[in-house]
């Protein structure tokens, strides 16, 4: 017999060799139905694998990402199956889930073609298989074994990843008569996969290589419920019209040009401006709090680099070290502002009355993507990051974190994420030798986010093993109106870079001590954050953000000069205003400028001009009423402050 | 006989042969006493030399450039033929004349030194020299003569001078027994060199040659008077006093690191203020003048710079491009803005009723300089531009040169520099061929500068031959408070990048024209211009600008409570406050103080406390009376919106 654990810490006897599924049968049937993998131990498994030893055991429900990961897993088996009953020979590459569904890279020989128009039937066959109540068995192997069937197979993708592996851990799964190689975990069998999309296709390098073979990505995903596919599609249509390339492009925030260079944003006037204001927000509070801002270059020597570890890190795939005239001189784009931030430290002494020095900097640095990987703001080669640097005393980091904590939740709640979470990452206490700093740092550190994120009621997930080497970390996600993930700031403890500058400070002891550093960004980088804040309000901005607060319609040309004395009045009360002098019908004015996502219309017309008035018109709302100019200016700077003084 | 024509276009008759002092003679012994060169049709000349054929003149005197010029060239003679006594075999590399004196490039010989302590005895024997009214005089000399003479005193640099000269050119100078080879022109004795000064010496490669021979080159400057000497060695004390280096340090403005690389400045965090509230002065002031800001990436794909012709302009002595793992990527650090912006201009079709767009960036471009060229924050690697494009019709030009004169002259206003003239750079007629662009828009762009710097009564001096190749230019240069002159903002009318960009509009024709681009900065460097500011005020900067405004100086720790609330006062009405809580007398605070610079201190003690008050010193002022909190808010806003609000 063995003992099982409860999340709730009850314990119950099984016979060994119990599976998962049964152990939830056994507490109840609608348990058992809800549950798509089972954590032992910490480890994720087949519902359907023999548990032989005691064991704390978790369930994993639809929420749950290992239930996901899981269900789209077998999912992308699912799909191998049925392509290989359509198009038999055809070869397999990798299949993994992703964040949203799967993929599955496959190679369907020369001169076959897997197009679009292929993909109903596709989803056809799946649909069949699934219905079939296949179940999916785990086959442990030699590696040997393994060579030999996939050999005989004839599919060198698979052989050539199984040469890789090290005997004695090879698994096969087997859904009907598709063999994969696969670590698992997976579904008992595919009953439960109810609701079936292919979505698109791609081609993608073998192993990310440009120099292999182009295989075809055939993206897909899956649900337990039609209903639940039904949203899931439903959020896509939303995405692609929330996608904020488009919309950047529609409010011309900002623009690309090949010819300086792909993932390299050129910020136009109007993203410039809100980018700026976004700057002088986050400044005016940084000040308040008690941080001081920095200037640094973009470039630094390579020996700065060397002496940060950056240049070993930002290696062969980064952007190359340039040279200069002088001989072995050589200068490095920078990844980081860190180094730079320990040097500007490291220029005057410091002693314990100082600290902490909270340095900011809104620090442009550079890392290289591969083309294929750019993605308009959200993947980008230059990005300038809301960066801070903590110098403190070990003891003031519980303390500095709660500060730092605050200070994301007031700038979240300006700008309206009202949903998001915390994942603290932990060093792996069972490997240390991976991790810089003594036992007692790292202690004292992990404690101190623990306890900071507690006492700010922050909701944390806490990973082990996810912290950084230099130290744990905090990472903030938001959830956007359509209820996508993104994952915005951070918060790291640095125990490497202090000890490579060889930073301190004199105590209280007036001996020397070393500081800790804590590395943070708020936003993260601008150029994602403004990409969020468009996918995320489909780029209706906040009335204090957005590039144009009003626009002034003239019902006709008559009413021009009276419209510019109020777009005078108002641009000098400070209301970012425009006015639309086209020769066009009011409604069709309206319309053009309701597209436009400008948050007030102001119609002009005979009597608006006797009576000294707008008539004001909500984007999205209509019609809101007559106002004299100073009431709408104050209607205007009243919004303002609700919007931003929120504290 | 010769017809000579003088300046106000009379015309005298003279003997051919006359020389120009003769001429400056027949007009009046008190102007042969006065000038110390004549230009003759545009050349510059000896004095003594004889004028052969009928010409226009024009007498220096010594507040001409061609004057002191002239008057240095000869000293730095004076200065070798001093050493050729004193240290009989000295070799000589070059000796001209500098903006401020001369200096001269020696070679001792092996073993001999000359050092600081030596300067006065050299200076001592110039003097003797100068007395005795040594004649110059000019020798006319092939180049088989010349190396001849040379090869035979021993002196190697001269040689190597030479043989690199055409034949029929050569001249040589005679001063006592020193002959020098020399394109002249000199004063036509020694007498008039009355005040004599050798100022410092320094190592400098031969050639600039690091590879080379290391001269003593010794610095000194002369006048015709004592007094000039008087009023220039306390304008250089004065001027040592306000270097920047020193300021900036003293402030904690900005720093430099060996790591980071030299001549890439370190903003520290009043410093990095600053500097922003300056962006953000010019900001607001362009936004108000129909300007839009862009952001963009401090790198470029080379493309783009061979496009724009950077590229080969930036060669060999250039930061190099970097290479990225994409095999034939390139890109560079940028050395200007305006590639980005032509980019940025191409993104959006134009039409004549959107122009001129113009766009502005506070743009930090990299330009590499020799280490040993570098100096403090007005010679540096990398460093921001206020940059701003305007495109144009070609018939809009003049308009947006008085736009942009009046910008520089508001700003210029706004920052006390009062005194400042500008230059005009045309091409040179007779050489059309080394310039790009039609004649007709040479002369329209040309027309446009000289009129629009007219209209705007700009103090102008024109100069032919000065213009870049790409069009015609206007250079803005003012004088700081002692008297030193510092080239600051620049107008450059451009035909060349509009067409390597294939820049276009819509014209009212319906057909497409190519806009002009005018470039332009006013401030010219943030990095500069903060050390001119710096130079100029002596640290003493603008209330409006200055890091800290004021400073709260408790007689005791008694008072610390009541001062922090004076703090909490002043910050929250945005007066930039700090406070002195060092245990130390009243007084020694007071100094220390006004040390920094600080424009108010505020004295608080047990009257000011119960009465509610601040006792204001103004900085290098004394005590200007008891305010209340309210009173003196009030006051500080009032300078500071007399400082900005000029116009």
């Amino acid at each position: 017999m063995i003992n099982i654990t409860f999340p709730d810490n009850s314990t119950r006897e099984y016979e060994s060799g119990v599976s998962s599924l049964d152990i939830a049968n056994s507490i109840s049937p609608g348990l058992a139905r809800q549950v798509y993998a089972a954590s032992l131990n910490g480890e994720t498994r087949d519902l359907s694998r023999p548990v032989n030893e005691d064991a704390r055991i978790v369930f994993h429900k639809w929420n749950d990402e290992e239930a996901r990961h899981t269900f789209w897993h077998t999912s992308a088996h699912l799909l191998a199956a049925a392509l290989e009953e359509l198009y038999p020979g055809i070869k397999f590459g990798i299949g993994p889930s992703i964040g949203n569904g799967f993929y599955y890279d496959v190679d369907p020989g020369d001169g076959k073609v897997i197009s679009e128009s292929d993909l109903p039937v596709i989803e056809k066959k799946m649909k069949e298989l699934a219905k079939q109540k296949i179940g999916i068995e785990r086959i442990e192997i030699s590696k040997a074994r393994a060579l030999e069937i996939f050999d005989k197979k004839g599919d060198e993708y698979k052989t050539e990843l199984i040469s890789e592996l090290e005997d004695g851990n090879i698994s096969l799964y087997k859904l009907g008569n598709f063999v994969d190689l696969c670590r698992g975990p997976h579904l008992p069998g595919t009953e439960s996969i109810k609701a079936i999309k292919l979505l698109s296709l791609a081609g993608a390098y073998w192993r990310g290589d440009e120099k292999r073979k182009m295989m075809t990505r055939i993206y897909g995903i899956t649900f337990p419920k039609a209903k639940l596919l039904e949203e899931h599609l439903l959020m896509l249509e939303e995405a692609k019209k929330r996608d904020h390339r488009k919309i950047g492009k529609e409010l011309e925030l900002f623009s690309f040009s090949q010819k300086v260079g792909m993932g390299l944003p050129l910020w136009l006037p109007r993203g410039s401006e809100l980018r700026q204001r976004l700057i002088d927000f986050m400044t005016a509070e940084l000040k308040r709090r008690g941080y001081t801002i920095v200037t640094t270059p973009h470039i630094g020597n390579v020996e700065l680099y060397k002496t940060s570890g950056h240049y070993e890190k930002y290696g062969s795939d980064s952007f190359q070290p340039l040279n200069t005239p002088q001989e072995g001189e050589q200068f490095m784009l920078k990844p980081m502002n860190c180094p730079h931030h320990c040097e500007i430290y490291n220029a005057s002494p410091h002693s314990y009355k100082d600290l902490p020095v909270r340095m900011a900097e809104f620090g442009t640095v550079y890392r290289y993507e591969q083309h294929g990987e750019l993605h308009g703001l959200t993947r980008v080669r230059s990005f300038t990051q809301d960066d801070a640097h903590h110098f403190c005393e070990p003891d003031q980091m519980k303390d500095e974190f709660k500060k730092i904590i605050d200070l994301v939740q007031w700038t979240f709640k300006s700008l309206n994420f009202t949903d998001y979470t915390a994942q603290i990452s932990l060093r792996d206490a069972s490997d240390k030798e991976k991790y810089i700093g003594s036992d007692e740092n790292w202690e004292k550190a992990e404690k101190a986010i623990i306890e900071a994120a507690g006492e700010k009621g922050m909701q944390t997930t806490v990973v082990e093993g996810e912290a950084a080497f230099y130290g744990p970390k905090l990472d903030f996600m938001v959830k956007d109106a359509i209820g996508r993930e993104w994952q915005l700031g951070t918060i790291q403890v640095d125990y490497n870079l202090p000890e490579r500058f060889d930073l301190s400070y004199t105590g209280s002891d007036n001996q020397k001590h070393r500081p800790v550093m804590l590395h943070r960004a708020i936003f993260g980088s601008l150029e994602r954050f403004v990409a969020v804040l468009i996918e995320s309000t489909a780029g209706k901005f906040p009335l204090w953000l957005t590039p144009d607060q009003v626009i002034i319609l003239p019902v006709s040309e008559k009413y021009h000069d009276y419209s510019k004395k109020v777009l005078n009045f108002l641009n000098n009360s400070d209301i970012r205003t425009l006015i639309d002098e086209r020769n066009e019908k009011v409604g069709k004015k309206i319309r053009d400028n309701e597209l436009r996502r400008i948050p007030y219309l102001l119609i002009v017309g005979e009597k608006e001009e006797n009576s000294s008035t707008v008539s004001v018109r909500k984007q999205g709302k209509g019609d809101i009423g007559t106002m004299e100019l100073e009431e709408f200016t104050n209607f205007i700077r009243q919004q303002v402050s609700e919007e931003l003084n929120i504290k």
